[in-house]
């Protein structure tokens, strides 16, 4: 007698050779897809049935209602002509090794739950800091998110700056901890600072140069000020390759800033952290060898499903001292000769991340990723040039990364708002037709086009579809305006 | 022309289906494994390259180093005779699910970065509430773990405590917070309350009954005395279904003391929610109409890959002022029409995680998800039973649940320590052997292997098979012992 399944392992294996056919048709066929779905609010919501079914349906159904119901209600980050964001890549090394993930089902929580996922781990994450020139002695952890990763740094930023005592006693008894990061760095900083229990007050927004980088001046400026004031600078975040525009803060600057005030300096290389498989773009991160904390992932640029989140510490021990703890139940012989993952950060239950890494990398080699990020760069700077020569659009910020900020001004002596709208529409009308998905920021209070290079199928063809749509579009959403 | 991948979709397709032959050998060959791996410490890491190739490596050769090197360091929480820890669950439809998520690649952090996914999660998680028994006016999300969802309810209770200045301005100018929870309760919540800047300190560990569940007397007194003290309490933990011994916090009891403090009241049924989908279980969450927050774990009992922690909330409000970030590159023109689930807890990004919920609950059916708790409670009260008859054996805990509480005490009159070595030595010998995996708690200072009954494909062949392998390994290693 065998434990009730809704289908036999037989069953799941033609099932699952089913599903593969369609996955491989859907990425063969994913340009006739809309990019971004055309659903509206509610309109998936209304076909699913309010209540659980009663009883066991048919695999058939359900994959008919997937196709039916849920795919138009996908918006599809694995489309070529994806420009939005920064992309979120899969990649077909990358599912296998989700399939076979899945199909373990092991916790890397600690040694014994899975051996090979913590030394996978371990190794894995050695081969990456060499690839984009991280300091030897870093050791790396895989986190979910660059959320999550800014949050344990800026944890163990403010343990090291309390010598472990806000995790002791708490907040009350501790002068008061500030943190800093340019006016242009991510929302998840923010949100960290306010979960750590710093206090949004404690954020000390520093102001960027004409391209958007941080000024160390003016980092210096907030550090003295804060310090004179009897506050405990803790942490200072540097941003290689904002969210909005890819600004480079000044690594090199901001880290001699840190060590004269001794304090924890995180970077954030969300996205740019790939781009440093390339040499020649290690330019952009010159003083990494003094930084405390580092962050890149690997599932936006490195073609690595989502979530992983390569997190780097120069000091593992004050990481495990930050999070650790030791019940019972999680106690076993090998101790502390291993490392035990739930150390390294906020959860405690773990995925086995490495092996889609692993993947990843020996599929690619680090050659064939090198390539692919060149050939992406590459494309980002066709894009500007073609904007540069255009008199009817407009550079918002520097290209040194796969991000080019642009928008449509055919009128220079228009107002403001009246070019904002005006590119608020040809974007909007862009996403609704399918054809290509952008998304927008705002710099200096322009309403910027951003056109993100990064998918991992997206090749020249698509760049260059992309830019004819937006001129066409740009031209005419204009003749109708006006 | 193309972008650069290592393989084609059509040998992307090809390798698919291998994989796909592979895992469902595997799935159907499981009980052929060690449970857990039997590698020593380093063995793994000894066989993976100190750094990542250069070139792009053939799938042939990656999966066959899965084979040689990786499967045998994995633990497997997918054989059935996984009796360890909780379970962290795997099915057929789940796997096939992931398959899709995978594929799809999509991000559900707020609406239009793909409406099915954001739609679906809200839908699901009605389902499971109403499938669990909860209130209809709670609105729920899905976190990656328990541990996260503790941490959310912490920041939650924090931030209501606190007319949100903590968020605002830090602990620095507030009185002081204090959380509670049984002494049986998870490490999680210690680490949670050291993240959010509570301070270990100010987390009280409550007394238990001789049942391991938390003394509503003495949470009144410790109440009380924070109070006249001058401290603001700010959260209550009531765990239904311990770590170690899935003791029942009395709610009822603790959700009306909570109501007269004025305190946020999370109940942390990680493992348990599951059985509640049994009308006649729910009585040991009665009072859960009271309470704040309740958040259990589909990745451990319902059979669905982890991650995927189902967190209920009464007030989404206060949930969404406590996370809410509104960066201009993630404003859309839904606006807040629409859940987005980024301002729901921690991460931005988060995977389509409802899908695999979707498939596992339409698969199986309420009755057959039912069918399958009810069997492993069966099962765990048979032994129960068996170890309540044996002479040898006691029990060592109430068996509300799936986990059976048991040490071998052959001599009665041997003191603690030996008793305590004998059943460390009696389940490491299990466990290297392979053919069951057990893990232990001490309660009350006793050793105590745990025997939890929840894994997807445990049926009675296999319980009994672990039972007979305790009695016998018990009888060889006191032969042995002396």
């Amino acid at each position: 007698m065998e434990a009730y399944t809704p289908m036999s392992v037989e069953e799941f294996r033609r099932a699952a050779h089913e599903t593969v056919d369609w996955m491989a048709d859907f990425l063969g066929s994913i340009e006739q897809y809309p990019v971004r779905s055309q659903v509206e609010p509610g309109e998936i919501m209304a076909q699913l049935p309010d209540s659980a079914p009663s009883e066991a349906q048919p695999l058939e159904a359900i994959m008919e209602d997937f196709k039916q119901i849920v795919l138009p209600g996908v918006t599809h980050w694995q489309h070529p002509s994806f420009f939005a964001y920064f992309p979120a890549n899969s990649s077909y090394p990358s599912v296998l090794a989700e399939m076979l993930t899945a199909t373990l089902g092991a916790q890397g929580m600690i040694w014994q739950t899975s051996p090979a996922a913590t030394e996978m781990e371990q190794q894995v994450m050695r081969w990456l800091r060499d690839m984009i020139g991280l300091p030897a002695e870093f050791e790396g952890v895989i986190q979910d998110t660059a959320s999550t990763s800014t949050l344990v740094a800026l944890i163990s930023a403010r343990e090291r700056a309390t010598a472990f005592q806000v995790n002791e006693r708490g907040f009350v008894e501790t002068e008061r901890l500030t943190v800093y990061a340019s006016s242009q760095t991510h929302s998840s900083i923010e949100k960290g600072v306010k979960i750590a229990g710093f206090g949004r007050q404690a954020l000390r927004q520093i102001e960027v140069d004409h391209e958007y980088a941080m000024r160390p001046d003016a980092l210096r400026r907030a550090l003295e000020a804060d310090r004179a004031a009897g506050l405990v600078p803790a942490c200072v975040v540097a941003t290689i390759g904002t969210t909005g525009s890819t600004a480079i803060d000044p690594l090199a600057e901001i880290a001699a800033i840190c060590k004269e005030f001794g304090v924890w300096l995180h970077v954030d290389a969300a996205l740019a952290g790939t781009a440093m498989v390339l040499p020649d773009l290690r330019r952009f991160q010159q003083g990494v060898e003094h930084v405390d904390s580092y962050t890149f992932n690997p599932h936006k640029w490195m073609f690595t499903n989502f979530d992983c989140s390569a997190y780097f510490v120069r000091d593992p021990a004050t990481l495990t001292r930050t999070f650790e703890i030791h019940p019972e139940y999680l106690k076993t012989k090998e101790g502390t000769a291993v490392n035990n993952y739930r150390d390294w950060g906020v959860q405690l239950g773990r995925r086995f991340r490495a092996l889609k890494l692993w993947f990843v990398i020996r599929s690619y080699g680090v050659s064939g990723l090198q390539r692919v990020i060149r050939d992406h760069l590459e494309l980002a700077q066709w894009v500007r040039s073609e904007v540069e020569a255009s008199p009817e659009f407009e550079l918002l910020a520097p290209v040194p990364l796969n991000t080019v900020c642009l928008r449509y001004r055919p009128d220079p002596a228009a107002p403001l708002e009246e070019i904002n709208r005006l590119n608020a529409e040809i974007m909007e009308r862009i996403n609704a037709g399918g054809k290509a998905y952008f998304t927008h920021t705002k710099l200096d209070g322009r309403f910027t086009i951003r056109f993100v290079i990064g998918q991992t199928y997206t090749a020249r063809r698509h760049v260059e579809a992309g830019w004819r749509l937006l001129c066409e579009t740009a031209r005419a959403v204009k003749r109708e305006l006006g």
